[in-house]
């Protein structure tokens, strides 16, 4: 890209024009990775549905999710254990989830495609911190919040606006999800997720999309994702499983995710938390197809290695790398789509610490097949802090991925074949009629890599991969320009959350 | 690993010994990454057999190796255009070269499996510059060099000592080689790389190996690798093509790396830069058995993509990454080991963009099964720094990597079936006997990453990576102790180098 200076808003909507053009989602032509042989995927199901059947899995505060287990023909202990039948929740899965489904956007071009092939980026999610070089690390607002959505709009790389980008921590805690969901649909036109910490917060997320896309087309598409944490081990807390089923009620997907710090929530071996992961995960979208049968769900998962000098959670080491790339194969074999994966790190700050352990979780993810990656951007500190400069370094990086996912054109033009008649031995490419034809699309080049001489380097500063991408997040901040949105749907949403918002007092919880 | 205040030489024995034990190469229990249909594969094999057909090689400056060609079959033109028929290359290579060769180390323990599921990691090679954070970028001297030398052979994550770690530049050049190679073998036990920059300098490093090891072993054993590029596109220049048929002869093993920057040495399109590369490498590795049938080798590659802003080389690109999973399959198919890879970068500092870079390239290349990963610690600024800070994260990182290719352990222990009869849902297994059994074993922790809270690592100074890795290389240094060495070989090698230095003068070149 062309850098310019800064002008006005001619000179913005010239930038705008500029920006790289990308699909809405991706769709993989590179094959995923297959780590484990057949036996060995037999072996991680079956130590699943021993789990669910022998120790059984508890749902603490809700008695109607029991009640449909029940039913199903699941044994009940002290009314909620829930004892799984071996293979009962593979097959209610199997029986009726969809193998794919499509996320509308309010604008079509940006709906997503959700499973198979295709994956799905989304920012980080869930922080109460955010951080940037000029102010530092402090709470979350909800103009931090607003800012995230519009570097999300911005970016071609991010196909999803994502839930809780950071906790807008200045709005009260009952009524936060009114201005997260109002600020999703006013500032972006990407798909988006709903709140997940009440039922009743739930239900409010789903009214503001009958609001935006009317009651009718809710019914029959889904149109919001509720991401919803296991209380790992084996544990799904009422309220929880209530939000599972408020969004299977209103066929819309839930996102079910265990969350297993190896050694804390889970064994400290990574065969048996992958085990356990793949079966909580799975008795959750089994619920989803027991309230709903046919509702879109997905496998979740958030699998952690722990450091054992500090008992500190860690990212980017090798164990969860390996679980991605096994559960990738069982939620194919499943034929639900997954979750997985992100721009994952431990680190405080935006550094090479921080760009390892990225990478070393978005690799496997991408090659496990993942098809809706969370935290793909602006993810620090184990996920405490949202960080300006590394949401835009991690968008740089899903770029590339891109490129990556189209795999090697193995065509006529590609093998270049009268390129090398022309150019023959010892000579060199770079005025060939081939590279003046194919430069412009070849090579991805990321944005904020400096690949300068160490002269030219010195000479602008020496400037490190921080320093540039936080001039390059306000410059891009510059050039948001909001997209359309009816001013009758606008009067809608506003006046649903007004009057919700007073019906409750300000709460903390 | 526990971290202790330096002390006297007990303590140093004692660090010592808690050092991680490594096995002294990698063998995968991973599967390799299958990125191409057996129809992909083909087309790639037929495009390289058409460049070596149709376009031709050419060997510019050795006669001998021309006359070898034309007795093979291959037609020449111009005396020097190799014009091979399709299936000649692939069939001497496949006729008479190893799949698997054993490198011999002074120490056994360190002889190194080249080819197969193995995989060895060596350092960064040929960098004119060193740098580190204090004293900043200049020149490398011999004492760099045997500082990288020292680093090596202290961790048990680089497998191999490398060969010209950095170019010892207060040595004349011509006179560089012995230096350098007396070093590998006086301050490490772990299997090296000699000279090709000229095919006496090859000469002098496997007489000098003849020194260690003794003619006879030498000659029936590989002690040493030499790695030669191609001059890329299509030639291989004589004294290259010498310095091929020298470790040849001697029955040692040449690397053959084409280097191809997609755009200037190549097409800006992968799938042909991709076909030359093969067809550039295949060709020097059947040289080398035409040379002298069943001679190990090493089917090599280094190929960047381009700033299409700047037409800088540029590292951690996906088109690399796509040749790196094609190669990996067509090098399994020829039956000849791979040379692949590297934490390859072009930033000038060892930050997130040196961090993102390196593991965009070590990714693919360790999914693709590179045998032979030179560069895997230390480069910087697209090879022309070796940085003292980047090659200790570098090597934090080829230690995940070990644990990754162990792949996942499916077996009773593995499985905790035991640990969830034990603790059940809802609670944790910090204290049960199964983490308590494991957790010494489990979860890679790198030994540069911060995992602490905001506050304390706030608390104890706010340092990135590149502050901690200063810490760690220093450290290192202070605990090393060179291995012992046969005092009468340590005198051949300083007779050898002695009467060979003194016959001739200091040259620039």
């Amino acid at each position: 890209m062309i850098r310019r200076g800064t002008g006005g808003r001619d000179a913005r909507i010239a930038r705008r024009a500029e920006r790289p053009q990308a699909p809405p989602f991706i769709t993989r032509q590179l094959p995923p990775y297959e780590l484990l042989s057949e036996e060995g995927l037999l072996a991680v199901e079956s130590h699943a549905d021993q789990l669910l059947s022998e120790i059984g899995m508890e749902i603490r505060g809700d008695e109607v999710a029991v009640d449909l287990w029940r039913k199903a023909g699941a044994r009940i202990e002290n009314d909620c254990r829930v004892h799984v039948p071996p293979g009962l929740a593979r097959a209610l899965v199997q029986g009726s989830a969809p193998a794919q489904f499509t996320q509308q956007a309010r604008n079509p071009a940006r709906n997503v495609r959700i499973g198979g092939m295709n994956t799905v980026f989304a920012p980080a999610y869930g922080s109460p911190f955010v951080t940037d070089l000029d102010r530092g690390r402090r709470y979350g607002t909800l103009d931090d919040f607003h800012n995230f959505i519009k570097l999300t709009y911005l970016t071609p790389w991010l196909h999803h606006s994502g839930g809780t980008v950071c906790e807008p921590v200045d709005v009260a805690v009952n009524k936060r999800h009114f201005d997260m969901l109002y600020a999703h649909i006013r500032y972006s036109d990407k798909p988006f997720m709903g709140s997940v910490t009440t039922a009743a917060r739930a239900a409010d997320s789903i009214e503001m999309c009958r609001c935006l896309f009317g009651a009718d087309f809710v019914s029959r598409n889904c149109v919001i994702l509720g991401n919803v944490n296991v209380n790992s081990p084996l544990v799904l807390d009422g309220e929880a499983s209530r939000v599972i089923r408020t969004y299977a009620a209103a066929r819309q997907a839930a996102v079910c995710v265990p969350f297993i710090l190896g050694g804390a929530m889970g064994p400290v071996t990574t065969a048996g938390a992958l085990a356990q992961c793949f079966a909580e995960a799975l008795f959750c979208v089994a619920l989803t197809q027991l309230e709903s049968p046919g509702a879109p769900a997905i496998l979740g998962n958030f699998l952690s290695s722990m450091s054992m000098r500090s008992g500190a959670p860690t990212f980017g080491t090798p164990e969860p790398a390996l679980a991605y790339l096994a559960i990738g194969q069982l939620a194919r074999r499943l034929g639900v789509p997954l979750r997985c994966g992100g721009n994952l790190c431990a680190s405080k700050v935006a550094d090479a610490q921080a760009a390892s352990e990225s990478a070393n979780s978005l690799w496997p993810a991408f090659l496990a097949g993942a098809n809706f990656m969370l935290h793909a951007a602006g993810w620090l500190e184990a996920g405490l802090a949202m960080s300006y400069e590394k949401f835009v370094m991690d968008v740089d990086q899903l770029g590339a991925f891109h490129t990556l996912a189209r795999g090697l054109a193995l065509d006529e033009n590609g093998f270049a074949l009268d390129a090398f008649r022309e150019i023959g031995p010892g000579k060199h490419y770079l005025g060939s009629k081939h590279t003046l034809t194919n430069y412009q699309t070849d090579f991805y080049d990321f944005d904020l890599a400096d690949n300068n001489s160490y002269e030219q380097w010195s000479a602008e500063g020496s400037r490190d991969q921080l320093s540039r991408a936080n001039a390059r997040w306000k410059r891009l901040l510059e050039e948001y320009q909001p997209p359309d949105l009816d001013p009758a749907v606008d009067e809608r949403l506003r006046e649903y959350i007004e009057r919700r918002k007073s019906e409750m007092p300000d709460a903390i919880v």
